[in-house]
């Protein structure tokens, strides 16, 4: 009944929509994901500018005329005499014919000539297209617009740019036993962990979400939030509700509403039952309760779907290895996903097991940052080993 | 007139201010400071539990009679007799006398028997207290509410938390050539780069900020602006406008408004010009114009800085020894801060220059994800050397 992670994300890769394109004012970008190369519109820089506030010159005299100033974005002199200068400030325009810019501080003025150091020619001057010629690709089709491209849009002077839309998500919490925050706490209930799981780690991709609340754990209710929904969003994400005891009645909710199961449970741990659904447009990913078991496939599974569907270029978790700095447990012959803290020493990667890998425990999250990805051939690990790992 | 980078942190440092607390909901408290340890309220979990999907019972039998079913936050049976079991759900509290859960498709239920095979005693019960106990330390004060920290606040049943009260920062840009994105493109102008570096990076760190807008290279202008701004922020940090060309303005407003200028130079580069300035409770940030520099003070010196004032416990930029993927340049005597890509290869982290390091140019923003920092007595580096790093 288990399909392998490997059929499982083959499945996954193959619902992913095929997002739209839409043209978004950059101030909106953020997080967004480029649908266009983004191209150089003019060379970088497209005059020759001063790099220091100084004395533009032709090198060779003793002394100069100063000839006036001029500053960023101001037009000065085209030109100048062997024995003349301009003060230019910073990115301001040099004169077509001066060879040399001095920094001021290392200039004195006396009796109205302006002593100048000897200066190599093109000291101090960016000169046109070297940094980017027009036409270059700053930033590539399937690039997300991240904290270091964002502002590099704006320095290119791009009013608009074109992204990929992104689809519609809903989520949905399944469970009688849930309390909400605030909640006075009863025994044996638990709080609404999920939901929070997933708006912190959406948040950091900047994908978006609807909550449609939290459902009965009845085949009535279920039934209404699946018909609701299905309408309203390309992707529909519950948590909760379809572990062996329960499952039941989701499997009769998704033949009336007329889902096709594409898988149940995956050979994983923690978090094997993970299902998958589809109909027509809608996509449908049934998550574990546990919050680790949450956790766990919506880095493992979730969020490289989506990010297809966000029309990433590389979607996939990027896998690094890590060197272990003590032991992990882990059972050959099984596919297990073990919580570590990750420090870099001395430019080695190590990775320490958060102490407890059981799926049941979630307060190791607060200070884990890495899962470590342990194959079936792999068995427990001592300090020294290499293991495959992904970062949250 | 240069300050050394060591004496500028402490300066930054000695001027951060210490926050007041507030207590929030903590559905509001994400990539906020704890102001409190976060302590464990209750065991976790509070009674035995449920591992799994199935049949509570006393291991000795060879068939037992099923006595009712119970599910997580549901009140299921005391205890049971020898030959009695209770289906329980994933969290479903297990009877007191139980000692074991057998998986549900382990079992077979036939002639209202229900066939359980051998378990050991405990298996699949999760203990009173086995993930933490009540007053343990889940999170500690001055701990960044990350990813993982908000969803185990709500798993920890928190409804409240208490939190450092965020400095109000106020932002300006200064510069005649700046253009606004979506304004057309004026040769030797440049368009306004730095409000957005300072938005991502920002947004990232959960950082607040108003922007005051743009101010004209005038002493009026400016001084106006900072009238306004010094009663109604903490922080102002301003863009451009410091540097030698421009300087005397500022530093004319600075005595007309009562500033303290503690240093206006700092020795790094890129981005030597960078002025601190106090007044009362209000402390001036003077960042240079150039984006490349820019990124790097803001970097390197500011959002510490920033960070201090929000209560973080650590604040200093976390630096990371990385072996050099190839060559990069660097003056001895200097303190320079290279930008690089950084790759993590078979466990050790890989640094590549990013091609130019010219205070004039911001592209490779849009690729690099470090900065490399290169001491005094560093020099160039080539393949296979170490360097310290920070992350972006």
């Amino acid at each position: 009944m288990k399909v392998s992670r490997h059929k499982a994300k083959e499945i996954l890769n193959s619902i992913a929509c095929s997002p739209d394109t839409e043209e978004i004012d950059v101030r909106e970008s953020y997080l967004r994901v480029l649908a266009e190369n983004v191209l150089t519109e003019r060379d970088y820089p497209d005059c020759r500018k001063s790099a220091v506030d100084g004395y533009a010159h032709i090198p060779g005299c003793e002394n100069y005329i100063s000839v006036g100033e001029t500053g960023a974005g101001r037009k000065g002199a085209d030109s100048i005499r062997g024995d003349e200068t301009v003060f230019v400030m910073t990115g301001g325009n040099v004169p077509d014919n001066a060879l040399a810019v001095a920094r001021v501080e290392d200039c004195t003025v006396e009796n109205g000539r302006v002593f100048i150091p000897q200066c190599k020619n093109g000291e101090n001057i960016n000169n046109i297209a070297e940094e980017n010629m027009k036409g270059d690709v700053a930033a590539a089709k399937g690039s997300v617009v991240t904290d270091g491209l964002y502002p590099v849009l704006f320095y290119l002077g791009r009013g608009k740019v074109k992204v990929y839309k992104r689809p519609k998500i809903g989520i949905f919490v399944t469970g009688d036993e849930i309390l909400e925050a605030g909640e006075e706490y009863r025994k044996g209930f638990v709080y609404n962990t999920n939901k929070y799981i997933l708006e912190s780690m959406f948040r950091k991709y900047g994908f978006d979400f609807e909550y449609a609340g939290h459902v009965k754990d009845s085949k009535e209710d279920v039934e209404a939030a699946f018909e609701m929904m299905s309408e309203k969003y390309d992707i529909i994400i519950s948590s909760g509700g379809i572990s062996m005891g329960k499952y039941d009645y989701v499997k009769e909710v998704f033949s009336t509403c007329g889902y096709e199961i594409l898988f149940s449970r995956t050979a994983i741990k923690p978090g094997s039952p993970l299902m998958a659904a589809k109909k027509d447009g809608c996509t449908f990913i049934g998550m574990p309760g546990y919050p680790a078991a949450f956790m766990t496939n919506l880095v493992f599974y979730i969020i490289p779907f989506i990010k297809k569907c966000y029309g990433y270029e590389t979607f996939e978790n990027e896998e690094v290895f890590v060197v272990m700095g003590g032991k992990t447990s882990s059972k050959e012959g099984r596919f297990d996903i073990n919580r570590a803290v990750v420090a870099a020493e001395n430019g080695v990667l190590k990775a320490f097991d958060a102490g407890t890998q059981k799926t049941s425990h979630f307060i190791s999250f607060a200070k884990v940052n890495a899962l470590l990805l342990l194959d079936e051939e792999t068995g427990s690990l001592s300090a020294g080993d290499t293991a495959k790992a992904v970062f949250l």
